[in-house]
């Protein structure tokens, strides 16, 4: 599952994620800040190895961009989805989710929240290790 | 002004853009499309070197994201800015302006259409070469 690409990193790093809400460490770098005329948050977000957010939905719903590494994303009552670059995910309002990177693999992605101004995201508990490690096992 | 950055291409290149509106070659991949619950269309653009699109405005406004190359970007009235990897431009509805690659450097961009029930884009004119060169000029 070792990613061999070359990384062309687009974005600094950014702020870490605070870890009451990201189980490993992540990075998030904010494009395009609340309370602007577009009603539209956009986020750069990298998920070390093994990091992934713990449940959560987001009232406007929010667009993945994958830009490197390979990500796991996982929908309430569904199994683990793989993602890497290129990928694009339509996420639903209210939606119950999560996303991160794969075991062995950083994942960075762009985060779009669109209708921002109905709130950016609600967050749940942690993913547990049995349910992150359960793309493995299946 | 030649590029010396190695390219990780992200997304395959799409549509080749519509003759009428682009000067030289350029290539549209629809991420995002019309009419989701998103209210926002998302699409990648790769610019040949010496290629721009026409004047035009967003009635909904538009965010470039920049993650290959070196480009142009030109707001009515106020002189070129060149834009690079990792560069935001936010773009205010109805602001007439125009953007494509440099000279002598491929360019890409993802474009973030917010408010898309606006509309998506009104063509104007093309930029004349007078127009385009103007930055080196200055």
């Amino acid at each position: 599952m070792q990613t061999s690409e070359t990384q062309n990193v687009i974005f600094a790093k950014g702020e870490k994620a605070p870890a009451d809400y990201f189980t490993g460490n992540a990075w998030v770098k904010t494009l395009v800040p609340k309370g602007t005329a577009f009603n539209c948050v956009i986020a750069n977000v990298v998920f070390e190895p093994g990091c992934r957010n713990n449940w959560h939905t987001h009232p406007g719903g929010q667009i993945l961009i994958c830009t490197y590494g390979i990500g796991y994303y996982q929908e309430k009552g569904k199994p683990i989805q793989v993602l890497t670059k290129g990928d694009v995910v339509q996420i639903p309002p209210d939606l119950e989710h999560w996303h991160g990177a794969s075991p062995d693999s950083e994942f960075t992605h762009i985060a779009v929240n669109t209708h921002s101004d109905k709130g950016l995201v609600n967050w749940m508990r942690r993913v547990t290790d049995e349910e992150y490690h359960s793309f493995a096992n299946e």
